[in-house]
């Protein structure tokens, strides 16, 4: 990309010595770590009422029941991170604590977990961010899918400009959605109370289930394993406890009580309204839509209540694009992924992690149709799998730690363990054939990935280490050699004739070749040769095939059996560089082929070939 | 790509001398060169009532008169055609003919619209050949991109691996879709007669234009338009010419009116029956689904009705997979797009073009959200475009030629530019703001970059051109000359050995450089450097922003303006190279990066400086 346009898109380059942190406050924290946890309010009840409907409308009515288990599950896993909090008061996500404590296989099992969460809340939350829009402006539905990419390539573009976790700019979205949805709580438990909230009248038949008690069991069960993805971004504070003012852990402890009491609240209340009002769901309009719809109306507060929706969602998958690249890039010093996603960009921003999340979070979108309620099958998994694992995690923690009451803590981390573990159990149980299994296969999966990856790193440094050579062998050798040196040439033109002049103030040995592809480009080389070719003997390569490459290689394999003893195979080529970028897509790039076909194909004589590249600028 | 992978998708390397054609019966080649045109039955009667029904119900019964003035409309096209394929009968498509008789612009123009359509046709017969396959199983609605998408990417794999346009294939699809649906109308029509078809009950309002006699005179211009798209497909049997059997021209003529005569029967029947059944279109089902029903019930010959459907808008598609890479290839060769659009593939298929055209396609599908009526305001004025230049184009050949009956010939093809002329007009007028627009820019911009590219290739030859050179100065320079060469240095392992061995060899000036982004490298390669450094000095370069490329193009900068008359600057990059392609996307490419800045560099300086890579291999 030229520079200019870069500049223009990105912002200019930042020197290193700009990377500082704000501290955050409470208030600003919750702001900006909470964006996660709370927006999972906008789809949680919905996905409840989505697999019960399955049972016809009168079991619509369990949601309650159900969101009630939710929200104690919710205050076991809050407690259990307050003390993960102040036993890792220096940031502990759980591939952390679990490499830690559990050893080096849960660590990578914990991280592939979070890496495949991460795409999915960005996935999962674009989507029903497009939702709330569509709901509001159904003109807009057939457009969801590129709605969907629109938002991820916003969200994606703004984190490569760098935009910070600022606690200022994030306040006004997370606590008007706050504000908003409580108003909606309250306006409408006190219309309902009052007699003024008319329920919908259903369309969906009363009962619709034939199998009995077992399946009925199955569908409750489900419809927990749906809304347990109100419990997404609760571990979030956990990871960005350095961002807070002193005395850090506890400011992120009392933070982190705020966002459970508070996010228990509005998924019981928008739970118990919907339940009351009984909407149901449909494809076209979401449940808090509907809600907010009877509460408010179809006035402006309605139209706040869906914006507030959009943007906390947005958000959330921001939140994301932070997480993502921050624990890809510190297992990529770990060197458990590509190098790549620990570079950081001229934006002081890991560019590649970025890119990477996007990319993914696009498949998805596209492969599920931009529709909520078939990405949350896949959700939650990695999530509970993660709690699970630090949890566990945390208990040895105690133990080896010790101090004061070292049993209570690692008995209410146990409890956080058992709890998330049961659930994950039924998460996997009653979701697997909906989806879960591709994301109960991509972790593991994940993990022997980062394993491969770790061992090629490690098995590159023994490969091009030094130690066991002889200074004086390599630095002995540096003496003059006559090199055998093959001009490739593609036409006669300026280009050319600068490559033959470099290539005889190399090497007597010089010898050009051309490759037989255009018969009329053939004759016409032939033709100026005597005049043009200095004293270089010129070789025509016949080509049935069409290919370049094929006849090249094959000649130059030949000349390395005939001479094996003698010197460096050198390969030079002439390329002439247009004037302006674009003006490259225009040319059939031979020599780039042709020196990427050298330098990476395989065989032992392979190894002693140099390129050099001549280049031929032109001027306009 | 590995090869073994590539050949298991695309098959083995054809040689050239293997390109051979199979002359076609005029049955085969009626199969062959009528499925986009037949296809379009399938789309053009909804897109009437679509626009139509927003006037209310009792707008849909003007369809049948707009069906008869297009009926009108292509005799009169198909009979200009007729004439067209005694004119050219080498294949007249329309950037030929215009190119020919109306000038170079015109040509382009052609072209450029042509180019256009093509791609629109494969977006609309994938989306409405999607469309029945939802109509059938509306479960598969929400997955509509997905499955335009999966189609496209199909058909493109197809032809990259050398599908042959071939008359037995492609009869099946062809001939049963055109028994079926003469089935459907004559069973349609029969059961009307007797009293058995049961109009549906229309839910819409009889009227709903407020807006009297103008605003409807709109919405019938707009619903024609719409319905030209019957059109489409018309030109393809006299592009195809000489895949006919001999006498060439004659059987192509004849098979043009046999599918003049098939196209107009079922698109006027089709009609007919919808408008008998007071059909109506919805989101949801198609046109043709819907009277399917009606008439077959929901049985098995429903079910080859959709099939049949979905099967020819498929084969339309792929269609346009021959003959966008074709004209693209033709405008290759006349140097008017990127000439890579001219190579050859291993299957001896335009590769380039084929990929161009399937990324086309899905750009239009994902931004347009897979939706047939959503595309249709964009289609039919490149195709009209098209006729309207050949047309008219044609007029001038006959009165340039002369010849027996040239005024009659001259007047019929007149009529013909006539009629699409006005059709154009009314096209872009009435479907301008609903999207027409784009393509009506995106013409004259087509042009304006064919003409561009052109003027590159005439400039890129005049700048390399030897003419004015004298062999004598370039051949005497050859002399060896003292390069001053600069190894970069990532840090001190074998790859890096290798090239300083190598830059010493030709020269006695070499300076390693280190550029300082990461301390604990730079302190490595310093303490090493005296044992293993050859002799050769080191020279640390800072860097605040990062960056590798920064710092060391500075310092090449500085180097060549110090002693700007000494020899050629030569820059030697150690690479390592990884045992398998895929651990390449592991490693930072840094050397790469380089190559790149050093070469396509900007400014009077970069013009001399050459790139020597050494490889390193890794052997596992």
């Amino acid at each position: 990309m030229p520079m200019s346009l870069r500049r223009l898109l990105f912002g200019d380059a930042l020197p290193t010595a700009h990377e500082v942190y704000h501290r955050l406050t409470k208030v600003q924290a919750l702001a900006v770590f909470s964006s996660d946890a709370l927006s999972s309010v906008a789809y949680a009840t919905e996905e409840i009422l989505l697999v019960l409907v399955l049972a016809g409308s009168s079991a619509l009515g369990l949601s309650v029941p159900i969101a009630l288990v939710i929200a104690v599950l919710l205050v076991i896993v809050g407690t259990s991170y307050y003390q993960t909090i102040h036993g890792y008061p220096s940031g502990g996500g759980a591939y952390i604590v679990a490499h830690d404590n559990l050893g080096v296989w849960p660590g990578l099992i914990a991280a592939g977990a979070l890496l495949i969460d991460y795409v999915l809340t960005v996935a999962v939350s674009v989507t029903a961010g497009v939702a709330a829009v569509t709901s509001a402006f159904p003109v807009l539905l057939p457009f969801r899918v590129l709605l969907c990419l629109l938002a991820i390539a916003l969200i994606a573009w703004a984190n490569l400009r760098g935009v910070r976790e600022s606690g200022r700019l994030f306040s006004i979205p997370t606590y008007g959605f706050v504000c908003i949805l409580l108003t909606l709580i309250v306006v409408g438990l006190a219309r309902a109370i009052t007699g003024g909230l008319a329920p919908v009248p259903s369309q969906i038949p009363k009962s619709t289930v034939g199998g009995g008690e077992v399946l009925m069991a199955f569908l409750v069960l489900r419809a927990f394993a749906s809304g347990c993805t109100a419990l997404t971004g609760i571990e979030a504070i956990s990871n960005g406890i350095p961002a807070f003012q002193k005395p850090e852990a506890d400011n992120a402890g009392k933070t982190l009580l705020a966002m459970v009491a508070l996010l228990t609240t509005m998924f019981l209340g928008i739970t118990v309204l919907a339940h009351i009002s009984r909407v149901s769901p449909t494809e076209a309009e979401t449940v808090v839509s509907q809600v907010g719809r009877l509460v408010f109306g179809s006035g402006p507060l309605y139209l706040a209540l869906q914006a507030g929706t959009a943007l906390i969602l947005i958000l959330a998958a921001n939140t994301s694009f932070a997480d993502f690249p921050r624990l890809s890039s510190i297992l990529a010093r770990d060197r458990y992924v590509p190098r790549q996603l620990a570079n950081l960009g001229d934006r002081l921003v890991f560019n590649n992690g970025i890119i990477a999340l996007a990319l993914l979070a696009s498949t998805l979108v596209v492969v599920f149709g931009g529709q909520t309620h078939r990405l949350i099958p896949l959700y939650a998994v990695g999530v509970f799998l993660a709690f699970t694992l630090s949890q566990a995690g945390m208990v040895l923690h105690w133990r080896k730690e010790g101090g004061a009451r070292w049993r209570l803590k690692a008995a209410v981390n146990g409890l956080g363990a058992v709890a998330t573990g049961v659930v994950l159990t039924v998460i996997v149980g009653s979701k697997l054939i909906y989806g879960a299994w591709i994301v109960a296969l991509l972790i593991p999966v994940s993990g022997w990935f980062f394993h491969t990856v770790r061992r090629h790193y490690e098995s590159v440094a023994e490969q091009l280490s030094l130690d066991g050579l002889v200074p004086e062998r390599w630095t002995g050798l540096a003496s003059r050699r006559r090199h055998k040196v093959v001009v490739p040439v593609s036409g006669m033109h300026r280009g050319t004739l600068a490559a033959l002049r470099f290539a005889r103030s190399l090497s007597k040995d010089v010898t050009a070749v051309v490759v037989d592809v255009e018969p009329g480009v053939t004759s016409r080389v032939r033709k100026k040769w005597p005049s043009w070719g200095h004293d270089v003997p010129l070789i025509v390569l016949k080509s049935p095939y069409r290919s370049t490459l094929g006849p090249l290689l094959e000649y130059l394999e030949e000349v390395d059996q005939r001479e094996p003893k003698r010197g460096l195979g050198v390969v030079v080529l002439p390329e002439f560089v247009t004037a302006t970028w674009w003006q490259n897509f225009l040319h059939n790039q031979t020599a780039q082929l042709i020196k990427k076909a050298l330098v990476y194909r395989r065989g032992q004589a392979a190894k002693d070939r140099v390129i050099i590249d001549v280049p031929y600028h032109l001027w306009h």
